[in-house]
């Protein structure tokens, strides 16, 4: 078989794999002063949005990511009030940490502004909770941002970016790990997409490292599927300053009795969602 | 982007989506009785086979759902003996089944025996076990052969078919259930590959009506990640007689001790798997 050019390709050419979805219009492209930025209408998956030819979300599917990189670590904070979004400039994640009543503050600081402004128009139900109260749109660079941060301050980093290259790849390094650390209070949980663990787990274990490397502890990796990345398959990473419970020593009580409606996550899936495959397992104790 | 033709691409129609793997030889083609039969050498994932233009398997993921297909049925058992695969001929499922020592038969029902021989050629580690003494392969049809089968004589059923479209067809619908719940014993189990929980929900409901009508209660669906099927999350779904316990009521310590490798499964992921996302209650709330 063959597509053709009604069809958005995600060529990865590291794993040697493609994912395309079919097309009805384009509706968006602008290349903004860090990325080139696609919108497009799909056949069966609603708006997509796509970066640098890889795609970030679709109406259909994005649900997944934006629960799981909130609500695990929101749960397994004992009283997160003040939390940092670093990226995450389509508001999904933000939208989702909000539902959260007891968060007094979110900051998101997303690098590009036009990422966020496409979002309102394109994808209007992820910025729903964009005029809350307690949110806050930063643009500007998170990696200044955390290095200026006064130490201590924050419960919960969310760091919700695009692949490590390009704008993205010095937040995947020891010495923005180091000033997250110094940022959080001594309870602070920290959490990161890692990539797909079929195919990206050298990436992954060099996050282990550079985590323990800034002092964290208890780390441990979510998996949840996500159609539209590489592999179907997708991950977050989690890592706790020492006054912190790992991500396992979660409130259950409040996951099992949470007042607000999710489309994926559940205390049940919270705790599936940690279960290490064999290969896995291996693949991390190898490294240590 | 554009994929070349050194690309095999498989479109999944209805989910307007399609996955992509990169080439390097095609190895073999063939057109057997039943079905067009093809291989290949990928890029990075092993060698590839392709019957009527799905994908069947890889190298590098089919160990995710070879495991999943056999040992959380197999350690909801309290004691399987005897064993029937209906479909299964690339024989991955067989090896997984044989590494359970209580196993004294498993017969493999595979109405196309190119789809073995294949197999035995390109997938030789797949067909380790097909000389083991407790094996017994047949190649005629499995629906006709479920009809034929002695009442109460097998312990669990292991549908591991083809897509609900062309051969296996007749393996999805209500006769061929009935048939499988009168040649299973008391306490019985069967499973089936389900399908992709994000976009064939409606063929999961439609399998859980037909279960409940063929007499099998504690209905339950394994969610795993399948890399090389459509929206890379996969699912399987078992049906217990009345005697059996669920697959939530497994052999925890045996599970958890297995003297056996596996590369995905172990006692956490089995009840990992189980873990139902909040749309897939939802979905199946609404249907009964």
């Amino acid at each position: 078989m063959t597509l053709d050019d009604k069809w958005f390709t995600e060529i990865s050419a590291s794993s040697g794999s493609a994912f395309s979805l079919k097309l009805t219009d384009k509706v968006h492209e602008e290349q903004t002063p860090f990325q080139l930025i696609a919108i497009y209408e799909t056949a069966t998956f609603g708006t997509l949005m796509v970066i640098d030819d890889c795609i970030m979300l679709s109406d259909r599917d994005n649900f997944i990511y934006h629960e799981m990189m909130s609500h695990p670590v929101l749960f397994s904070h004992p009283d997160p009030k003040n939390v940092v979004i670093i990226g995450g400039g389509d508001c999904g994640t933000l939208r989702e940490v909000l539902k959260h009543a007891g968060v007094e503050k979110v900051r998101q600081i997303d690098i590009d502004e036009r990422v966020t402004r496409l979002a309102e128009r394109y994808f209007p139900d992820l910025c729903d909770s964009n005029h809350d109260h307690r949110a806050e749109l930063q643009f500007i660079d998170g990696i200044q941002w955390m290095a200026d941060a006064s130490p201590g301050s924050i419960d919960i980093i969310i760091i919700d970016s695009t692949d490590p290259v390009g704008p993205a790849e010095g937040l995947f390094g020891l010495p923005f790990y180091k000033n997250c650390y110094r940022a959080l209070n001594d309870n602070g949980l920290l959490i990161q997409q890692s990539e797909s663990p079929l195919i990206h787990g050298h990436i992954i274990k060099q996050m282990y490292h550079a985590f323990q490397g800034a002092g964290f502890s208890r780390i441990a990796t979510l998996h949840f599927p996500q159609c539209v990345y590489p592999s179907g398959w997708w991950s977050a990473t989690v890592a706790a300053k020492p006054g912190a419970g790992g991500l396992s020593d979660f409130r259950i009580q409040d996951a099992l009795h949470k007042p607000f409606e999710t489309d994926y996550y559940n205390m049940a899936i919270h705790q599936a969602a940690l279960a290490v495959p064999e290969f896995f397992k291996r693949a991390l104790d190898n490294e240590s």
